[in-house]
């Protein structure tokens, strides 16, 4: 019996290499995000590529899921798989209604918050493929996991006030309506980041 | 022992049924929704009648979460009966809310998408319908479970597009303001059917 | 192996005091808030005493987590030990979102409805330290769960009357825009409180 464990193994191995790529993809949409708030005269052609990088997550999404329903040994537990594979997808579906509400809304120029706001989405992302990277190896994974909480309290931070500042000080009722949305959808990002972050936080715990 | 299964098994059984009863009562308040957005001189009426509806659904969602803590044996996993039920109920709480809501706020005539948008929440629930009616022949559930999801990702285009249309040409800020609540729960009530249909995925996965 | 568990089980129960802890300080929370709607010019100030209850109520949930991954036997059930300090958690998040936020948006004054929605939050955070503080002996809990459902309909049908009082009569678009917001966030406090009482629902029919 113990001869079969060699083969499965590393198939099963294969669930972090996904997430891992989806990790990535998070991160190949936050760049596009940061280049489509300093460019908005490109946003349109911006947003379809941060949608061509959300459906390239959705299939590796249902690759996981599909994987998972096929496997009998899992190297973490199943529940755990399914809802990083889908907190990771969140993180991009996010990102790109972001960037899709930025391209669609007129708007005159970007706040100046929204581009700090793109930044700390980028370096969330960026952590959030270090920690899935290194989640064979727990030691590894703590700080990660503690920087990407620090950048979500960072980011709600610059939300709260960047909303304030819009509320109290822009006088056009239908811009700060717009802005609204969109800076609410950006603090939802850095949110889904904590959310794989906890879920790994999770795994480690059980695992330790 | 074995002798008490089939007795069991039947009123286990009901837990279908109440599903279908549950799932039949979305198609209804569906129903009256796009009468609502299309008489709106009666939608204070015909929206007392969804509210009607909706305390039907939380009467059964009481019923099948006290017979899942009566019953010993269960067609399915106990989560997943509970979480069917109340993805069920939340369906036809966010059509309550919105009915409520476009009754409630003073409104100048229905913007037309929303008409479409209605239409796509009914088409939807008669599907749920039917993936619910054909949860015990699984061959059958998984197109319905499909359609869900293209019914979603139309209302999703639709949603973002009428959001896009309100923003950038109507031009009272408070009218925007009504609107784009209401878009935004119908919006959730589409969520609502593909969460039912994710329920159902899981279910078919688990027992295939 | 057995003499264990007299030294295991008095530590475990130490979930209950903290979560007794954690319901307290949602008490807490909720005083300050009827006091800083009843206070408008000495917002700030109470909003940072809102903030600093906030921080108590984090450690006390890192605390409980903590405890958890460190104990080999749970009173109740793990996943809901979890669920509930994360409930509770959210409860005095809410609060302090609200509090912050009208401290933070330059308001004329607060609205009336929103003084009566703050009474409702602190009943009920009352209403659910109670339930928290009987936990332990379930027939006492039933009454309590049932009046935090009487109190989240009840502050669902005031909050539902004030949007549509404001949407309907306020002429100003942007104090339109603040309100809502904060009427939102109370509501939710609510819904979080009701949150917590489904929670504990769910551990008295398993333990029953």
């Amino acid at each position: 019996m113990r001869l079969k464990f060699p083969k499965l193994i590393p198939r099963e191995e294969r669930f972090f290499d996904m997430f891992t790529e989806l990790a990535g993809l998070a991160v190949e949409a936050a760049t596009e995000l940061t280049k489509l708030v300093n460019d908005i005269e490109n946003a349109s052609r911006l947003a379809r590529t941060i949608k061509d990088i959300e459906h390239r997550a959705d299939d590796i999404t249902h690759g996981i899921i599909d994987n998972l329903n096929r496997s009998f040994v899992t190297p973490i537990e199943r529940g755990d798989i399914h809802a990083m594979a889908c907190a990771l997808d969140e993180v991009i579906d996010y990102i790109e209604v972001a960037g899709h509400k930025i391209s669609l809304y007129e708007l005159d120029g970007v706040r100046q918050e929204v581009v700090v706001i793109a930044e700390l989405i980028l370096a969330s992302t960026k952590t959030v493929e270090k920690a899935v990277r290194s989640l064979r190896r727990f030691p590894d994974v703590k700080p990660h996991l503690l920087e990407i909480n620090r950048l979500e309290e960072e980011a709600d931070h610059i939300c709260r006030n960047a909303l304030a500042n819009l509320l109290n000080n822009e006088t056009d009722a239908v811009t700060i309506i717009k802005w609204k949305e969109i800076i609410e959808i950006l603090e939802g990002a850095t949110d889904r980041c904590e959310d794989v972050a906890n879920i790994v936080d999770g795994v480690i715990v059980k695992n330790a």
